[in-house]
C-alpha cells in the first residue's frame, strides 16, 4: 500500500512556511482569552497586538529545530513545541508592543497596523505588553504538557533568561542608551545580540528540547545548535538594518528609515550598505556550516536561513 | 540538655517579621545582578526598585504558610520558599514600577522615594519592570531548587497566571477603566480581588506549596488557605483605601489622597470611612475564622493578619 500522506521534509519550504505560520496561528488563537473574557478590552487588546501578523520567524525556527529530532510531529495534539513555539512569540510580541511606545521607539506602524498604543491607548499598550509576557510563561508551566517537568522548567529558564536584563530587556537598554552615540562593531554586535540574537538562538534550543524529551541531548549537537542560531541571529539583525534603508514601509509593515532618524547606530551607519551586505552573507554562511552535524536532517533550518537571508519583509 | 535555640513558633511577631524583612533583601540582594553588570544602568534601576523598601507583606505570608508545614525553615540554605517570596516581591515590585508610570496613575513617590520613572526615566521605568517580571520566572524555574520539579512548575503556573490578564494585569485594566465611574460593590471587589487579592492569595499558596513538596496536599487544608487569603487580600485593599484618606505622605511612604484626586472609587467613597471599617473588620474575622484547621501553627499567619488589619503605613 502506498503512503500518500507527504512527510513534512517532502513538503515544499513555501507551503511549510505557511502551514506552521497557519499552525501557530490557529494555538495562540486557541490559547489567548477570548474577547469576551473580563477584563475585555484588555483581552481586545492583546489579540490586536499578536493575532494575525508577523512572519512568525521564532516560531518557524523553534518547529524546524523540532523536526531534526521529530519529524512527524502530531497533525492534531497540540505539542510542546507548539507552545514553545507561542511562547516564543508571545515574549517577542510583548516587546514590539513595549518597544513602539512614545517613551521608547515611538512608532505608529507595526505589522501593517498602527501599533498597540496608537490603536488603543499608552497605558493599554503598557499592560498588553505585561499581560503577553504572563501568558508566555503560564503556557509554558502548564502541567500536563509532558510527563517530563524537569525539561520544561528547563525550557523555561532558557526563555525567561533570554528575556530579562541580561538578555531581551538589557539589550533594549542598551539600544536607548546608545542613541546618538558612537559605537564600535563590538558594541553593536553585544547590544543586537541581546535585543534579539540571543531570543532566536533560545528559539532553536527550545525547538530541540521540546522534541528531545532529555537532558541528555548530545553536547556536539547542542553546541552546532547555539553557533548556527548565534550567526543566523545576528544575520537577521544585519539584514534587518539594510532592509530598514532599502524597503518601503508599505512592504516591511513598520516605519523604515525610523533608525537613522532617531539617530541610532545601525550595521549600515557603521560599515556602509556593501560592506553590510557581505557581512550578513558571511554569518550565513557561518550559521550553515554549523549545521554540518546534521546533515540533510537540517534542511528546514537550512532553508529559513535563506529565507531570513533573502527576506524582503 | 536544654535546646537554649528558640523555635520560629516562640519569636516575638516584630522580630520575626525583621527577621524574615532581613531575609528576604538578603536573597534578593543576591538573586540580582550587581550593578557592574552590563546593562548596568538598568541593572542599577532594577536594584533601586526593589532592594531597601516595602513591608514585603507578599514574602511574610509566603514564609508564615511555609511555617505551617515546615516550622524549621534551613537558616542558611536558600529554600525554595525563599525563591517564591522573592518572586511574589519581584512580581509585586514590577507592577508598582509600571503602576506609577506617567501613562498609568503617574505617581512620584513609593516607598518614601522617588517612584522609578522620576529618578530614571519613562523608558528605564518600563525595561526596569519588564525585566523584573522575566527575573521572578527565571529563578522559580531553576532547576536545581528541589527533586519535585512538577512541584516548582505547578507553583510556577500559580504565579504567571496570578500576574497577567485574569489576575494583577488584568484588575490594572478594570481600574483604569473604571476612573470617574461609579461602580457597585461587586464590581469594585472584582477589581481589588485582580488587582491585588490574587497575588496575595498565590503567595499564601506557594509558601504552603514550597514547604510541602507533594501535589497530594490536604484538600481542607487547600480550601482553607484560599479562604483565608481571598479574605485577607480583601481587607489588605479596604485598609489600602482608609489608609490614602487618613494617613499622610510621610508616614504611608507614598501619595495620599491620589484615588480621591483621580477620581477613582474606593471602598471609602462607596461605603463611607464607618462601613469601610467595619467591613474590613468583617473581612478580619472571617479570616481568622479560616484557619481554624490549622489551631495553634496558624499563629504566624493569625498575626500576619492582624498586622495587615492594623498597620498604619
Amino acid at each position: 500500500m502506498t503512503d500518500l500522506v507527504p512527510t513534512p521534509l517532502q513538503i515544499d519550504f513555501d507551503l511549510w512556511v505557511r502551514l506552521k505560520q497557519a499552525r501557530i496561528e490557529a494555538v495562540l488563537d486557541q490559547i489567548l482569552p477570548s474577547v469576551q473574557t473580563v477584563p475585555m478590552a484588555l483581552h481586545s487588546a492583546m489579540r490586536y497586538s499578536i493575532l494575525d501578523g508577523g512572519k512568525r520567524i521564532r516560531a518557524l525556527l523553534c518547529y524546524a529545530a523540532a523536526e531534526l529530532y521529530c519529524p512527524q510531529p502530531s497533525p492534531t495534539d497540540i505539542t510542546l513545541t507548539d507552545i514553545a513555539a507561542c511562547a516564543l512569540e508571545l515574549i517577542h510580541a510583548y516587546s514590539l508592543v513595549h518597544d513602539d511606545m512614545p517613551c521608547m521607539d515611538n512608532d505608529d506602524l507595526r505589522r501593517g497596523k498602527p501599533s498597540c498604543h496608537k490603536q488603543y491607548d499608552d497605558a493599554t499598550a503598557l499592560l498588553v505588553g505585561d499581560a503577553l509576557q504572563s501568558l508566555a510563561f503560564f503556557i509554558l508551566s502548564t502541567s500536563n504538557l509532558t510527563n517530563n517537568a524537569q525539561q520544561q522548567l528547563f525550557m523555561l529558564n532558557l526563555l525567561a533568561d533570554a528575556s530579562g536584563s541580561k538578555g531581551m530587556a538589557g539589550g533594549q537598554a542598551i539600544d536607548l542608551a546608545a542613541v546618538g552615540k558612537p559605537l564600535t562593531q563590538d558594541k553593536l554586535e553585544t547590544m543586537h545580540r541581546l535585543k534579539t540574537g540571543v531570543l532566536i538562538e533560545v528559539a532553536v534550543l527550545l525547538g530541540a528540547n521540546s522534541a528531545i524529551y532529555s537532558a541528555n541531548s548530545d553536547n556536539n549537537h547542542s553546541l552546532a545548535l547555539r553557533n548556527f542560531a548565534g550567526n543566523i541571529g545576528l544575520a537577521f539583525q544585519v539584514v534587518d538594518d539594510i532592509l530598514d534603508v532599502e524597503a518601503d514601509s508599505n512592504t516591511l509593515g513598520k516605519t523604515t528609515g525610523k533608525d537613522a532618524e532617531n539617530n541610532k547606530p545601525t550595521y549600515v551607519t557603521l560599515l556602509g550598505l556593501k560592506k553590510a551586505k557581505s557581512y550578513a552573507e558571511q554569518l550565513h554562511t557561518e550559521a550553515l556550516l554549523a549545521l554540518t552535524p546534521f546533515s540533510d536532517q537540517a534542511q528546514r533550518l537550512q532553508q529559513l536561513a535563506n529565507f531570513i537571508m533573502h527576506r524582503s519583509f
